[in-house]
């Protein structure tokens, strides 16, 4: 059995904020005692914004290249300039869409930057991913294992479109005290075969998991712990989740 | 709070089985009584096995289209004639690769025809996606419906692998009684602003839910039970989650 409880206690977060310590008592007010193979499943929202991950929009001087998509796009050229500064380079373009691949490997919509529910009076500022989601998931554990000495795994969910099919899904950016992808390469099934398929990607079932409670928009909720996961691979963080280039097939 | 529990006892389902009373009985052995919005996530490949969807190669003669296609991507060609059988289009080749547009809209490798696991002494028989999802979830749930009058809903799931991201995550081929796809398109956050992710895919993120107990593999649970969740949308099949055509920003 796999049980997933949302932590509703955290409160806004704010730049500065000691997120581990946020959510230590928000743990402790649900009642947990963190056991062996827990997670810890926060959005990447909270982790940008304890991070101080804001940037306002009037600050920023879009490119003559930013100004030429914002038109493609039909998105405010400053926005444009912060997604291509957080981007190694432009997948698709189309009226509404702005699809990239992020610094940190990931493709994505926006380079994953946030316009939306940012907080009242935010209409001008917009939220970036964490600088390195995996050392923020790393610091985060640190952090909790001031309060338990077998802290749970953590996972840094962020909601995604995919190519192929209609509807977000949560996939993990950030991973720290688990393994991320499996990897069975070379494991065979009970018949003798070769698996089909050797690679599976917890991280990102845990943040879809996850995912279920968090939901968008304003009754968000922004963590849940994750009980009942058993796994045998070594720790891999996030990143590995990340295609490589040269096996990209829609290049 | 979401629950997710694993069904162990239905043993090996075989063609003709009626999958609904044994995963009732399933259900009654596990002590579960069926409340209002659970949810039942199965495998396709159970749901398969029950409608008979085996197809032995030895009685396939492949195309020359298929022999050729075998060739690049080193499959055996009686093995890619089903694929292409099963599909509208083929989507990228590479050795040890071959993606396709399945009749029913996904985009996935080999058509979703599964090689392994079928059991001892299947070295020559694949499984194919069952004819109709969505109406193989419907019929499970009317087949559901003569134990418990509100039974739950279900997702029928498969594995996928993604263009941009390692590893294979669960996604919903079949859903009834709940809104695979959650369309909040006009809705605003609470500042006002309108939402940019308008689109959820609780279908699939319930499958990759569930995922994390079905795992890949010899121990794969066949079945899930999902307890917990809430939705005020109405009810759209898995078909629901495949972008239209004149949407793919990758053709």
């Amino acid at each position: 059995v796999i049980a997933l409880h949302p932590l509703v206690t955290l409160g806004e977060i704010l730049p500065g904020d000691d997120l581990a310590r946020l959510l230590a008592e928000a743990i402790r007010t649900a009642g947990w005692l963190p056991e062996r193979n827990d997670v810890l499943m926060v959005t990447q929202k909270i982790v940008s914004k304890a991070e101080g991950r804001f940037v306002e929009l009037a600050g920023v001087t879009p490119s003559a290249r930013a100004i030429e998509l914002a038109a493609v796009t039909r998105k405010d050229a400053r926005f444009v300039e912060l997604v291509l500064a957080e981007s190694t380079a432009v997948v698709r373009t189309a009226p509404d869409v702005l699809i990239t691949r992020h610094r940190l490997g990931h493709v994505m919509a926006n380079s994953g930057i946030d316009r939306s529910n940012l907080g009242p009076g935010d209409q001008e500022r917009v939220l970036l991913l964490p600088v390195d989601p995996d050392a923020s998931a790393q610091h985060l554990r640190a952090g909790l294992r001031e309060y338990w000495p077998e802290p749970p795994a953590v996972v840094i969910s962020d909601s995604f479109g995919r190519p192929w099919r209609l509807g977000v899904i949560n996939v993990a950016i950030g991973a720290c005290g688990l393994p991320a992808l499996i990897d069975r390469r070379g494991e065979t099934d009970r018949n003798g075969r070769r698996l089909e398929v050797t690679q599976v990607a917890l991280g990102d079932m845990i943040a879809s998991a996850g995912g279920l409670l968090t939901g968008e928009g304003a009754e968000g909720v922004p963590a849940v712990l994750v009980r009942g996961l058993r796994w045998a691979a070594e720790d891999r963080p996030a990143a590995a989740l990340v295609r490589p280039l040269d096996q990209d097939l829609f290049r």
